[in-house]
């Protein structure tokens, strides 16, 4: 396995020999590079963005939080305050589409970290939000501590993923005091771009004041840019709870994002056509979208859809399919529509990081590449629909973003690439270009190296030990955590933070609310 | 397992319950419907074009086969008959991209099975030309009679594989009849457009008067439309040999199809960058078409390229890589700079049909989908860079190739799709659609069912055994083979062709050229 080991090194940490020239690629700040695809004509998108304007003046949507639905009246909304509907006028959503900004800079711990949400940039997430973990040396089990901190690791590890998401539920940490412990984590052991869970107010004011302590940032500085992330997902059909109206509002009123994210299932919680079900998603997107500007005219705030199908002999949800994939385009059709930076999913219901896995997650990344999403979320690990992130998974599917990173950055064709001189003319018929100028030249950088795929031949690879690449992903993760090293961090800030948290966590935390 | 089995039915089918409307699609005559990327700027892919001509017209070819020469002689080609060295101007390259057909009607064995190769056709091949076959009962093994028959069932099985590929090399049929072996088979087996090796003029003429015999075509008949297709691989760089060259004659002089492919290797066999090995591609693939059109003017050709890079640590090929995608975007470009159908090529350097399998495969599939492929080759079971082909495999990628044929056929968001009457509106906050007009309408049809993928919940997969995609496909080939039936043929031209067999053989059959 030793040599397995360095060969597996990632690129610019040195090989087995002498020192070589790395290659010079930024995964960081990436720019879409691939063609938009269209599901449906101009006219049928018009048709279902005024149908979700129809939905929301006509049809309404439940809002819990009697904050927000003053909010919405006070733009002019019509509230029942008997079964908490607001109907939303148009010139509300199009003042909002309005004063919504296009282009959002991020600000990460480091500078080299920052990145800019538009249309046309590339951001992507390890996939989030799951009460499990998985990998072949410790069984699939109800998430911990242990688990949040090494992904967290993970995740920082590869430049592809520009955002931190939630990966999995830290269950042993009690909830009044979790948001303590994945906040801490964030500022501790990266400096890319944290998230935190709108779950209550009182645990967002923690978050946000932690971070400050954390960057040194002043409350002017914080609110300036976005310094961090909440998602929020609607209660699909048309219902917009408590905890997720407060995030939207307390995110906007602090200038930092928001990303919307309607989750549904066409056939279940949504209607069994992509067109209905992306029309619903789009009504609720707007609907949080208009409370946002509400709050605070101009607030950071990215549009997002994350539709697929069920299966409707099991009603079980499915993912990577080609209606999750027309969903996607449809979704960046309607982005395009508003002008708005906007993410997308993908995704695995596949129960182990297999073929179908692979297959499914890829397939559904490809639907979000085509449909020019900016943020791309459960891009990598995301298996079970959602209930578990396993660590192989993450490796191999961090494979194939790097890949997609590699086509960002495009290629050339001048002379020197074409070669007439420097190799086709070198090389006599039935020849080999092993040794020609331009190989010579290029040989230690010319191609992407990666830290799964194993290239061996069938001889070599059974005498390995025949070692599949999901097994091979064990010792890669192992390998990333024993050799992991935080970001240098300002001491002094740590310690206020330290001691914040001790202080807060003394006084009882924050629960959750409902 | 019964269960399983039933669920995995193909849809048409019928399912455990009572009869259901199936769902109407059609895999066998595709358009591509994904956006064309581009890799290069317009001017430096006729930069490409340019310096191929001026490779071909300074550089020169060598051509071993004598008739070859004198047809190059008699087009007007500069000739050195003592290093069978052809310098082909570009005038004769110009003629040649000029009588080449933009459009080729493809004549199967029923008119279902009919299909068009031009510029904006999709067609998939499986995984070809491999000399061993791997499936998880039998093992990895030098592929034999039976794993030929057995694949050709698979491919017949699939409406998604348009075209019929040699999947493996059946070993163990003796080289001087094994011609009579594949033809017979693809004879009775299929009634999709079959595949002749090009191993010199005797195999081939063989092969044409059992394909006539068989379907009982007039020689007018056969001539007027392609009826079958060889594959024509250069031996890059710069080298034409004996049997590809009878083949590129004899298709042409017959009216049949030649798919014209250099195989190369960025750092190999083909300079390291993108653009030099394209370009020596791009010249190899011209000087090929140009023998056609000189042996026939209009004879139906298929441009194409398979080119992809090695790890240049160890020599070893590398597939599905960013500089196999950027080379498919590459010849793309070219293809259509010249207007003509071409192929390219998916594959997996993986030695088993792991994850790192269906990444690869599936990276370099979306290459050949962006790039506008008209046939794409290997797409389905190629493992170890070529040199086996695996039955789980085909199972697993017949399963994305299904997918995205479902892709070709779009989606509608008229009123009946948007529902906001038959749906949204049916529908109170927080619930659920399962019931509405939409979908009762639609939930038979709505969903692309899976033969692979498996939406089980974690615990339900596990009390079926915990089995991964890549076993369960062991299961969907076996049951595809044990209920295979044969498209019915006529009995009578069935019996000329043993016949004819049966004498050929008899008189020793007819050895490949070499």
């Amino acid at each position: 396995m030793e040599a397995e080991a360095g060969r597996r090194r990632r690129r610019g940490r040195g090989a087995e020999a002498a020192p070589q020239p790395s290659r010079d690629v930024n995964y960081r700040q990436l720019r879409n590079p691939f063609p938009q695809m269209e599901v449906f004509p101009a006219d049928q998108i018009a048709d279902m963005h005024e149908t979700a304007l129809r939905t929301l003046e006509g049809l309404g949507v439940k809002v819990l939080l009697p904050e927000a639905r003053r909010i919405y009246a006070q733009g002019g909304a019509r509230v029942n305050e008997d079964n908490e509907m607001v109907f939303i006028g148009r010139d509300m959503v199009e003042a909002a589409m309005a004063s919504a900004p296009k282009s959002i800079a991020c600000r990460a711990g480091a500078r080299r970290r920052d990145f800019t949400l538009e249309l046309g940039s590339l951001v992507f997430q390890p996939g989030a939000g799951a009460p499990n973990a998985t990998d072949l040396e410790r069984g699939r089990r109800p998430a911990n501590g242990q688990d949040y901190l090494e992904f967290l690791k993970l995740t920082h590890h590869f430049d592809v993923f520009q955002m931190i998401s939630p990966q999995v539920e830290p269950q042993d940490v009690p909830t009044n005091v979790r948001h303590y412990f994945t906040t801490q984590a964030q500022m501790e052991l990266t400096d890319k771009f944290p998230f935190f869970f709108s779950r209550g107010t009182p645990q967002v004011m923690d978050c946000f004041e932690m971070l400050s302590m954390a960057r040194g940032l002043s409350d002017d500085e914080f609110r300036g840019n976005p310094h961090c992330y909440t998602i929020i997902n609607t209660n699909s059909p048309r219902t917009l709870d408590i905890p997720m109206a407060q995030g939207l509002i307390d995110f906007a009123r602090h200038g930092q994002m928001s990303i919307i994210t309607p989750f549904t299932l066409m056939g279940a919680m949504a209607p069994i056509t992509v067109a209905g079900a992306i029309t619903l998603s789009h009504a609720e997107a707007l609907a949080a979208l208009t409370l946002t500007q509400l709050a605070n005219p101009g607030a950071p705030v990215c549009y997002g859809t994350f539709t697929s199908n069920v299966d409707m002999k099991s009603g079980a949800p499915a993912f990577g399919t080609p209606s999750h994939f027309q969903a996607s385009l449809a979704a960046g059709q309607l982005a395009r529509y508003l002008g708005l930076p906007w993410r997308s999913a993908a995704g695995s219901a596949s129960n182990i990081n297999d073929v179908q896995a692979a297959n499914e997650n890829q397939f559904g990344l490809w639907g979000c590449l085509m449909s020019g999403a900016t943020v791309i979320i459960h891009s990598a690990g995301w298996l079970e629909s959602g209930l578990t992130v396993s660590f192989e998974k993450m490796i191999c599917d961090a494979e194939v973003l790097n890949m997609v990173a590699e086509l960002c950055a495009g290629a050339q064709a001048g002379n020197s690439e074409i070669g007439f001189d420097s190799a086709l003319s070198e090389v006599e018929p039935s020849g080999h270009f092993f040794a020609t100028s331009q190989t010579m030249e290029r040989y230690n950088t010319a191609f992407y190296e990666p830290h799964i795929h194993d290239y061996a031949n069938f001889g070599t690879w059974t005498e390995r030990g025949s070692v599949d690449a999901n097994h091979r992903a064990t010792g890669v993760w192992k390998e990333i955590l024993a050799n992991f090293e935080a970001p240098a961090q300002d001491v002094s800030r740590l310690g206020a933070l330290h001691e914040f948290i001790a202080r807060r966590t003394k006084a009882g935390g924050a629960p959750p609310e409902s």
